[in-house]
């Protein structure tokens, strides 16, 4: 019989953050069972199972976090889940997500899923700003409340499945494009006499003013009029991207990371839009309803 | 003879930004004479010369805000500029200030560029984060410091008159790729039970942490050690771009916008880069020299 002490989990997954999230628990008293597909060293402290299996059946509440969600199946498609509770950080798609909520549930066992908003060394650090999103049972969300704020920050939202990874996913693609901005930036500025070191400190001090500028795009979603508070619109915006281009080829610089954005501005405006403020670029990026399950 | 008062300025540009930096000196009580190409209503308590000649030989200040270089030049062109310094807040590239401040010193003049980081409403008010970039004249940047405090805060970024036009397109183009990844994020939730006013603030809040990763990229383009303190690596990065892409497809969404970044990544990596940082996609964009006068 799996044993239900008040302060015990599993983790599958030996990986760089299924390692910091097992020293996070130990560190803070959880007896912990772990399992890896491989032979890796355990953090020191916790219990090794020969089995998946055996792992599985230690402890009520499972935590995987895994390669993707084709080792998470593989690992558990024989498995008795019956009363286990599967926490899923293993990175994936929000779909990948919900197939994988009724797939545990068809085999016994309650589902939530995390995002995880971190690096490894971010894990179980106070005031590290780590966090992860959770979606799925409100109901394992809410029992293992105290063993979830172990490693991070605690962020549920909501009762879909595929939210957490979703969520995920949106602020992993607001990143790739602030630092394919940033990447452009410092190709400018190169081979001039301006250290990187000097720069840096204006382009994150910039960056981090107009991160506000998404709560007047997202108002404007809301009310579906793009032109709600514009200052500088999309018209003023296409007109900077000629001296942007410009700039860029004088410093010998590949506009590549900037030229889709610009392309899709100069099409709003084409047709109609040069009043609003770039909001409409979203619109034409959606090329169909989203697939569900 | 010009009339050198203490706290007195010329601007020439009545639009949206001279306007603003006009009324914002007017409230801190400079006497200000205004010229601008057409016939456009000026602020209160400005006063309106007949002619780009009266208004340049009004004050030894001159405050150039037009709509880009060759309008400033084609304004400039037949004046005596002895004696006169010439502040130009009018957007350029680099390049076009530096020539523009070889053309003022040719015909007598002393040059300050600026790169205004504001949107108008911003201008004169105190706490609203507003300043600009100046470069060019250290002189002039000094002995103008009380009247070029007045709009906004003032980073004097060094003599070459190219650089506040480069600081300035390099800030923006960090802005245009976090708008880019804003607006993909964005895209990805639409159609979704998600408000996007309850989003926005998870986003604001991880792209304003995440943009000082830039620090680090800026100490390992100075050390050219890319692999420096490096914790989730470019092959780790690609990975990630597969979950993105599926994410994208999913929820009916053009991948487009971040498409570029990722295949600058996937080149490095085949390149030899998997375990940098992203600091090498920086080298794939130089594609040869700046170019200088």
């Amino acid at each position: 019989m799996p044993v239900h002490a008040e302060k015990s989990l599993t983790v599958l997954g030996l990986g760089d953050m299924g390692s910091a999230l097992i020293r996070s628990w130990l560190a803070a008293g959880y007896a912990v069972t772990v399992w890896n597909r491989s032979a890796r060293s355990a953090p020191n402290g916790a219990s090794v199972a020969a089995t998946a299996a055996q792992a599985v059946a230690a402890n009520g509440l499972v935590v995987v976090c895994l390669l993707d969600d084709a080792s998470v199946r593989s690992t558990l498609d024989d498995l008795d889940l019956t009363g286990r509770d599967i926490v899923n950080l293993t990175t994936s798609t929000p779909a990948e997500a919900r197939a994988l909520s009724d797939w545990i549930a068809a085999r016994g066992g309650r589902f939530l899923d995390g995002g995880i908003m971190a690096v490894p060394s971010m894990i179980g650090v106070a005031g590290s700003g780590a966090y992860i999103f959770y979606s799925g049972s409100a109901e394992l969300h809410e029992i293992h409340g105290a063993a979830l704020a172990v490693p991070a920050g605690v962020t549920y939202v909501g009762a879909d499945a595929g939210f957490a990874a979703l969520y995920d996913m949106a602020l992993l693609s607001a990143m790739w494009g602030m630092f394919a901005g940033a990447a452009h930036a410092f190709a400018l500025i190169r081979g001039e006499d301006i250290s990187p070191v000097d720069f840096a400190p204006l382009m994150v001090g910039y960056q981090q003013a107009m991160a506000g500028y998404a709560y007047g795009t997202a108002a404007q979603l809301v009310s579906g009029d793009y032109t709600e508070g514009v200052e500088s619109n999309l018209a003023m915006m296409v007109t900077t991207n000629g001296t942007l281009l410009r700039t860029a080829a004088e410093q010998g610089v590949s506009p590549e990371l900037l030229t889709p954005f610009m392309r899709l501005m100069e099409r709003r405006v084409a047709e109609g839009g040069g009043r609003e403020s770039n909001t409409g670029v979203i619109d034409l990026l959606r090329r169909q309803p989203a697939l569900r399950q």
